[in-house]
């Protein structure tokens, strides 16, 4: 029977400082080095979750927005949300500060998806992620909308089958 | 009146050899590190269109696959596909080759959007791109489709009035 | 009347996965390369304490054992033991996990002293600290000793005035 | 017999953009840092026409001008311009751009020399090269005279033996 | 019978320009940056001396004053001071220069020391230390009372045993 | 009357440990990565002896042999060999160690050109240099047999007027 875990248990956190080859010419923090400190963050969750090496499976739509500058902390905390047969799902949330003020802005948020690998690079099986609070089992209903949204995306399942992706479009099913 | 360019006028293509501090445990390329170099390319293709410093705004859902190894040579194409106000969509295609064979594996391809900006850090209107070849033209009409949906992923278009969105799950739409 | 904080408001933590870069010839972590992480998260609870730009001043005695290994997860948690004038006593603690394994084992744990600085580059006084637990009363304690030794090691301080300190080597005064 | 190439069949292109880092204290691209650069590039054409690894056998006077700044496009185009033995002559042309601009500059051009070489680390046979265009051609034909003056700075040729070089100290033989 | 050895037979030096990425948002040298740099030239100090590979056993009290700016040059020296069984102390020595007056400042000064290894990790004898200068002398001696100190620091030598750090605390047996 | 300065003045040197990311496929150092600790350790030296900021201006021909392996250790050696108007011409020595074995190997020599320039960027005048030793005067003799080939392979002198260097090719007058 495959183990279970928490989303606790694995739980990655990470500050930074903003460092000068960060940046870019406005002197804010650039967007594809912010993704690599999500990877690394979401990996270490990962690894946490399934203690195997993992690989980026893939990375849903992210937005940028309020750009952290040259000299701010930035601090990214990743969770498990769901895990499938071999791939997990890790919530990365990204908040930045200006030391001088002290205040903490909301940067961006993330989905990024990794998979279990064995020694020789095959997939493996990895624990069962159990949800806690309310909003660890929102974050685990959404993943499989997620995951339907990233197949149809890569081109390996049909729209018909996204039963659970269809509700969005689907007036009658749709709350409000 | 808008000034008008091509996808060819901003071109952009770089080749990196897969370096260790590039790579995990595996000896494979992250990621994170995959996704910073298309970000570099894909802003310096944003910066030809528009002749202007960039932002990254967004990044569209991007798989990994085929993951490039220690010493291969990494090169990817990043062209504009459609320039709306004062945002462009790239489309970026990564290619891995291993240097002892000289066989190329396509990576993967992403779309990142950019945002060109004034001294002020205002957004600031962009060329209009005028495609031209047959890849050009789809990749143009997607560009709107790919837009509605990353509106609605980001909670700023209601699913009613994604028009271009909708025919992906309306079977009437739909083209077979 | 200076502000006052608690430890908690300014706990900082990272972390990070060992890079090959980070590596000796033997694949372990180079003691210069952890001293730098330090610095780093360090820094980052330092400003969270006084909203200031820090700079180090000093760095006590720091031993290292159990070195990290190549792909190792390094976990640094940096809190303020006591806040003097315009500097601030630093306690960090560092763990080092093996993925595969997720055995977690105390890497070492240091002290990093940071004086707050204006823009013009001179100290300023920082706020209190007031600490909670047991742990954060005894680090508050010991502070005292460790800057009476940094004082003497610095050659600011004579051994006779170090009372504090003195009590160390004094039979009578030491308990057991 | 030795297989044949063309030098299109190993072309490549790098662009990158000048970040902080790669700048000294007056803000311009660091002219090891560029030569780094070169390295790269000129070691991906070098690969791609033998197929093997490759090291870096020497390089030739290189100039710097019209310095790039921070924030610039740098591009790196590196062909094969002929092969002997077991080395590769590479060409190597650099060229700037400001993003506000859109102006390109020539920065410089140089000639680097790889060696092919097996498992063993042994030096091992290249393909041969067949130059198309006029200016491949004349690439080719340089290539000797080239090669002999390093013989001769290496100290591994008289200059008696360079007759291709001769040639230029030669006013009878010298056109114009 | 151990090898014996000179200090200058294992000094090394090394000269750094302070790039961008190695300050803080002063522009000033980030202590972790000096301390990374300060554990690689100590480390090639002590491999001198022992010809083994060397881990970072233990950094004394550092203190860092008159920070190095954004394009100084640093100049780091490391000399072995004394020997013990299979560690060495080294005595490192920090100055910094402004490139456009010429003058140079001492930095800062530390003493790391190593412990040499064999190829399955464990210690092993390294050569002796003969001092030769006056200062050489000095440092010698002070050595013993340094390692008393590290010992207690860490906890592994009680302070009635530390004979020659005591002789710092108590007045009839201190000069002047 | 301009000042004058003696090779030893400027004498600079620095020692590196060849990590992960210096090096190829093979674990060899890469030639683009020795070229920028050259170009760094060149800057210093030139830096030395004018007192102003300086840029690279040319890099003489420079092979490679001998090249280090990872965790060698690196040690350059930079002195001005002649001073221009307000150029200096660097020669520059490369020797690797094996730590394990401490036998030293000459891995390369170079001659590195470096401008002074002022706050505006202008060339701007350096003292003279003063030859003291042989090798110094050797070193001072032969830079302007170096620098007319510059010239001439810069395409801005003729031969007919390199007198210096026509000494090489013409039986008469070279010795031997």
């Amino acid at each position: 029977m495959r183990t279970k875990k928490y989303p606790k248990d694995s739980l990655a956190e990470s500050s930074e400082i903003v460092l000068p080859n960060d940046t870019n010419t406005y002197g804010n923090l650039m967007g594809g080095r912010l993704m690599y400190m999500m990877d690394v963050v979401g990996a270490i969750a990962a690894q946490r979750h399934c203690n195997r090496a993992v690989v980026t499976a893939s990375v849903d739509n992210v937005s940028f927005k309020n750009s952290p500058a040259l000299g701010d902390v930035i601090t990214l905390e990743a969770k498990v949300t769901r895990a499938f047969n071999s791939s997990m799902e890790i919530y990365i949330k990204v908040v930045s500060e200006k030391p001088s003020k002290g205040t903490v802005t909301e940067t961006n948020t993330a989905f990024f998806t990794f998979v279990a690998i064995d020694m020789a690079g095959n997939p493996i099986t990895v624990p069962e992620l159990i949800p806690e609070t309310d909003q660890e089992k929102e974050l685990y209903e959404g993943a499989l909308r997620r995951r339907q949204l990233r197949l149809i995306l890569a081109g390996r399942m049909s729209p018909d089958d996204a039963t659970e992706l269809k509700a969005l479009f689907d007036k009658k099913l749709r709350k409000a």
